[in-house]
């Protein structure tokens, strides 16, 4: 391990992240808001940061596989720690822990938020927020991976680190060329989406926002209500697919659009689960409410569908109170926050083709029972899947539940309710956002202790960096030279 | 798969069940109670139909391995079956669904109960009730293979379809030796318990009945107010070591014993983390309750004490009403009921040794992160552990939770709040008794619907049969000729 690539690294990370806080900048001088010279200064301290570090710091650019996570773990939360910093100089919170819970929310695609009133907060600011969210949901040091070549054999073990699921395909044989090709097809579904909520009626502003955080299944939004805030149908419906697309593995889009072939989706076995995943849960939902929601069987499963959708892929949205469903709906959320999206996606949480190892792999262990000599290997699309990669996916479903009830537990010290405590975890582990109760839909995350706060942003880096990443840097062996 | 050979092990085990009614009808003799013949006639019934049963089949004695899993899986329901006759026939409950409920919770030790006043019942079916957990805790079908040989190779399988824990140990190269052993172990540990409860000042009638529901780690009660009828210390620290004695691996005892060497619980790893959990949550319990409990710091230790182990061990007895407790003691104690005893104990839930290897291989997952070339075996007690255990042991842990959370979602389909479903399914699942809220120690399960019984009846037996041997039944492969 050697410090002064690492400090390199991140020295790249933070010009990356300073040029985007240009684009809140541009905003402030749209609306002609005073926060142009936060954007500026920041963007400013930001990217300076970073070249003094850069210039100061000797050693190489290649990285080595094993600096990879500590570039990854450490990235983030140095991105995290400048991220903060505008919130801290507009003024929109006093706290820095409240400033660093709503970046790290940001950067993680989780979108629990501290901020009691979304509407009173600039829009320049409200930008930043969403694009941090973006900028997470394919992420930054996949960004830095595309940009920056020479990045070594670490290149490789980066992009794994970062990459959410278990086994993260590899569309070209090169980091380089993959990372762009992922980055480049997430650029365009954002932009279709932008453009249809523009012409569904929403402001460019807003279009955008919500293009970010939708596609980040990040959840931010600029109104208080959430998604709720647009009654319109249409708006409603474009998000609900987005959601979904955002849901699934970006890796598909272009190996189906590729080879002109939509039934590449069926074929794929992550994708068929997910698909069956929404449908049932949409169908069981449906069922349980519709009689308490106003305006037909339309508004009914659209209102089922998004709070589904929203939850599966763990962005968070919201069009009403689900705290006040019934309680089997509340449950189903529930555990559908622990599913999450696909691997491959900008979802959080477990993801489906964990899931469906996990279940497949139930169904080998029987058949292994009733006959205990046969050679029985776990075919996913039809490629066998070595033995070391199905305990790595089986033992990371115990630590995900593990820190979940070790989670649990520190919220129930801060005298948390055990479904408000039980929740906040789930929402935040899993980069979901919102949970039930104190913490549910219609509320928010502001009222928690200081050190419950530091504990949640915790847990949602251990999220979205798949737990490995983290707690690597924990072992030893790690920092043995 | 042989019909005729399961249906002749199944009039064997009734035969059994039948003979062990004549115990109520000798304390029916006793207190003179009316109940006397009802006992009487279900002894009658049970063990005639055993031997018309098996006089009418054919076939073979002999029990190949794959009819080892349906003779165990079938055993315990038709157990309960013919066991929750005495229920009816006394009049304690009206309906089936009531009574079998009562019996299952009975053989599978775990302790809910659908009784809303205990102390009405007459004296000969508390006995019937606390029996049945005795029977079940070291496991009715082990008894069978202690008494009958030539049983063939099923025994073997029967035995490991009934233990818990992953890798039920050997104490003999003979299968029968084995269960000879542990059942005469579990016997003269309850003459133990018997002897110093009533020393301590039960009636000989109160110390049978708690013993039998100690040492199976059942919990049913012969008091409305459980234990806590009891307020002598002594009764009450008598029944925690006791506890913890029925949570440790039995085939300990006996090689310890054997060795004449104590230090040989202290070499074993599962015991070693049995008893640093144990006192670890002791500790942080008597931390959070220590200004609720009346009467000092003996009190207040011995409250926290009775509770963790009452948990960790599964059986689910009371001596306060822990629903009222910290929010954090709460939350312990329902992670606790997810931990249960040792493997080859009569606890039930996930067990220490599987806990055991989940975090050890966390610790090899990291490691392997790390070299990613290195050979890095997992060892337990200094014996590496083969990769398909290990996968089975994980893979317990999902569907452990995977049905934890179907289960959940049923009860909040029959209208259970959230927490209320939540810890019945664990306390059922797990063989526990009790759970939090509308199912808390100081209530019980009789007002759910009747539907939400059965299923919970079903996840006392898939827990107490430790998953697979029921799942087993499911698959096609098991019935193909």
């Amino acid at each position: 391990m050697r410090i002064d690539t690492i400090c390199k690294a991140l020295a790249r990370l933070l010009m990356i992240v300073g040029v985007s806080m240009l684009l809140p900048a541009i905003w402030a001088v749209y609306f002609k808001e005073q926060d142009l010279w936060v954007y500026l200064f920041s963007a400013f301290a930001t990217v300076g940061s970073g070249i003094i570090l850069f210039r100061i710091v000797p050693g190489s650019d290649e990285v080595r596989p094993r600096e990879g996570f500590a570039i990854v773990a450490l990235g983030w939360l140095v991105a995290s720690l400048f991220g903060s910093v505008p919130y801290l100089l507009t003024g929109t919170f006093d706290s820095f822990i409240d400033a660093f819970f709503e970046t790290v929310s940001g950067f993680t695609t989780t979108g629990s938020t501290v901020l009691t009133d979304i509407e009173v907060v600039s829009r320049s600011t409200l930008v930043w927020r969403s694009l941090t969210q973006w900028l997470g949901g394919m992420g930054i040091v996949v960004l830095f991976v595309a940009i920056l070549s020479q990045m070594g054999a670490g290149a490789v073990q980066m992009f794994k680190a970062e990459s959410p699921g278990p086994v993260p395909e590899k569309i070209k044989p090169r980091i380089r060329e993959t990372a762009k090709i992922l980055w480049l097809t997430y650029l365009l579904i954002s932009l279709a989406e932008m453009l249809l909520l523009w012409v569904a009626g929403m402001s460019l502003f807003d279009a955008m926002n919500h293009t970010f955080t939708t596609m980040a299944t990040g959840g931010y939004s600029t109104r208080n209500a959430s998604v709720g805030f647009y009654t319109s149908p249409w708006i409603q419906w474009i998000i609900i697919v987005f959601m979904f697309l955002a849901g699934a593995n970006f890796a598909l889009y272009y190996q189906c659009l590729r080879g002109k072939n939509l039934a590449c989706f069926w074929r794929n076995e992550e994708f068929r689960l997910y698909l069956f995943l929404v449908l049932g849960a949409t169908a069981l939902t449906l069922f349980y409410v519709y009689g308490q929601v106003a305006g037909g069987f339309e508004a009914a499963l659209r209102a089922s569908a998004f709070q589904v959708v929203s939850m599966i892929t763990t962005t968070g949205y919201a069009t009403a109170d689900f705290d006040k469903w019934p309680l089997l709906v509340k449950t189903l959320l529930v555990i559908l926050m622990f599913v999450g999206g696909c691997a491959g996606s900008t979802g959080g949480a477990i993801k489906v083709g964990r899931v469906l190892v996990l279940l497949k792999q139930s169904v080998v262990e029987l058949k292994r029972m009733v006959h205990p000599r046969a050679i029985l290997p776990l075919l996913i699309n039809q490629k066998p899947m070595p033995s070391d990669v199905v305990i790595s996916i089986l033992q990371f479903f115990f630590l995900y539940t593990g820190i979940s009830s070790l989670g649990w537990l520190a919220m129930s010290a801060y005298g948390m309710d055990l479904v408000s405590g039980f929740t906040a975890v789930a929402a935040t582990l899993g980069n979901v956002g919102p949970g039930l109760g104190t913490v549910g839909p219609a509320a928010n995350f502001a009222h928690l202790p200081a050190g419950a706060k530091v504990i949640l942003s915790v847990l949602m880096l251990v999220g979205r960096l798949e737990v490995y990443t983290v707690l690597v840097l924990l072992a030893p062996q790690t920092w043995r030279k």
